[in-house]
């Protein structure tokens, strides 16, 4: 039995599981879960229709068909041609079912027009079901995540070779970005790089704005390479650290490094986040901390499991997460160190081994 | 009056007439379009609540909260911490709205939810409501829609200069990308490349083959210039065309530009479709044109109106739309002639003027 043909078994009986009569799928990561396709995030919908019965068929534009690789023991296809209704397909797909569970990420106008058209159903997000599947992770997909983290984390250990001063954060970026193609990712989905002030905005992305000696520097970046998701983040120096950045860091490494040796089977998620919310406090700095510990990764970029107050997830051995501290200073600097970490029976595995180190950078 | 203030103004009106007590909107285009801020695609959801009484409130992660350009006279920001429960704050704020329009491309998960917490409110796809105010454009968007055609048409020009033979179409595509990257865009969407029988495959990307003398390829790429997008097709021929290439490029210029010139206030957008068909139709051609004829442009590469049968809008002065008419012959080629054209009083504009003849690379 292929990867796909056990998965789809697996989410049959989930479904069995959670009263669940047909799941649909569309973009997001849930298709390529079961499928081995991901679908383009377009008007013209591509949605998998599983049944009770662990029949699976892909009702997809004629014109995209082409693009899957098609799997006979996993699903049928039924494409639509360009006049045709695919809603009133999906709808006939779900035939008797009762209760249907919609993919998390699936535009809600194909979800609120299959509503429409059959008002007795009921409706229920498949966040747990897909998640419950998609949560620990097997040994292949962490050798792919294995790979897609050495990958990253080539480029991080040579980044203090690269010219920061007098460039813009978007030169910047395009650099590393480009190095991280070049060393085997098949796509970038973020590569921020936060300079001085624009540190201290966790979303910050890369502006014009020309770093300067002084600045602390963000560079947190990752993409997907054979489907897998990396995603780390360092931070540098130019020239000597701004007031206050070096007695911060030392917190802020203590608190990455103790809240991965924490990671075990049995603690939650949350109790993770707040190990190293309390270190990070204790030191004074806790105001500074204002985003949660860290998030599940796989084919997303963020999945579950959430390492924040309120999820309450029992971590497994199998389970990919990150591990992302940060402290923020308005106005004048951020630090964040993120590495991506397996928990294994025996404790948490980084994946992510590029130097931990605040690194000097001209 | 500044441009967001009065769209704010227009979905309030818009709301009244399709019977809507407020409106919910997200990720994608109409977000933009009536606050000018982007949505990050991501599991904490950024929601726009507009009420009956044209109050606008943006619900966002305080994380993100510092990207957004404030305008006060427009939106309210209402900023949600890493604890914080979001879709509660989203509930609050629908008050006693009993029907509530949904951004077509919000996560099924997040309507879903809004769904589970009040029960008997109606809830209906915002599509039509916020078709109708977007698929007007305004001078200044058509304006922006010109810019980024003439970035991709000064690229289009430049391509017969490249080296096709011998070079992977990813290489190829990834030269494309870059040019129109420096020539001013933002962001590529999309750079087919697609050679030989990869071009009978309207929608494969762009692959490791390596492009042959004797291939036509099809070139079809676009992306983001000052938030607006362009799209534009050309296909070029390595050396000789291959056989029957010819006299089908004949017939699909004559389609192309026959559909171009059929546009004008008062026709549907079928009707369009309808007439590229004929012609290509009656010269025999009609099975191998097997996708529609086009579609809207605008702040989102596919939108309202779609120039296809059974899309029965009425071209008016300001609709922008592709007129994209193809011939594919399996296993062996494919040619596609597109350009964005804008309906004036007087007929269509195109947009888009780079040579449309299919042009001898080598």
């Amino acid at each position: 039995m292929t990867d796909f043909a056990e998965r789809i078994e697996r989410a049959t009986l989930a479904m069995k599981h959670h009263g669940v009569d047909a799941l649909c799928v569309s973009i997001g990561s849930d298709l390529p879960y079961l499928t081995g396709y991901r679908a383009h995030v377009s008007e013209r919908p591509t949605i998998l229709v599983l049944d009770a019965d662990g029949l699976a068929t892909m009702v997809i534009a004629a014109l995209e068909a082409p693009r899957v690789d098609n799997r006979p023991d996993v699903f049928t296809l039924a494409p639509w041609e360009e006049t045709e209704d695919p809603i009133a397909i999906v709808n006939g797909l779900l035939n008797e079912a009762d209760t249907v569970a919609v993919g998390s990420q699936m535009w809600s106008r194909f979800t609120l027009d299959l509503q429409a058209r059959q008002t007795t159903r009921r409706w229920v997000d498949a966040e747990d079901l897909m998640a419950g599947l998609r949560i620990v992770k097997s040994p292949s997909e962490i050798e792919l995540l294995r790979a897609a983290a050495a990958t990253v984390d080539r480029i991080a250990n040579e980044i203090d070779g690269m010219q920061f001063s007098g460039r813009t954060e978007a030169d910047v970026s395009r650099e590393i970005a480009d190095r991280t193609m070049a060393a085997g990712h098949e796509s970038i989905e973020f590569c921020i790089v936060a300079s001085g002030p624009n540190g201290a905005s966790p979303h910050h992305t890369a502006s014009q704005r020309v770093i300067e000696t002084g600045d602390a520097v963000v560079v947190d970046f990752g993409g997907y390479q054979d489907g897998y998701c990396s995603d780390t983040t360092r931070t540098f120096v130019v020239g000597s650290p701004p007031s206050g950045f070096e007695s911060a860091y030392a917190v802020l490494k203590e608190a990455q490094e103790s809240a991965t040796a924490y990671v075990r089977p049995g603690v939650t998620t949350a109790s993770v986040d707040a190990h190293a919310r309390e270190i990070i406090d204790a030191a004074g700095y806790g105001e500074r901390f204002f985003h949660r510990l860290g998030h599940g990764i796989g084919l997303d970029g963020h999945e579950r499991p959430y390492l924040v107050e309120g999820d309450d997830t029992v971590v497994e051995a199998g389970m990919a997460f990150s591990i992302e501290p940060g402290i923020y200073t308005a106005g004048a600097w951020g630090m964040r160190i993120e590495d991506i970490v397996v928990a294994t029976e025996d404790g948490a595995e980084s994946l992510n081994t590029s130097n931990r180190e605040y690194r000097t950078v001209s």
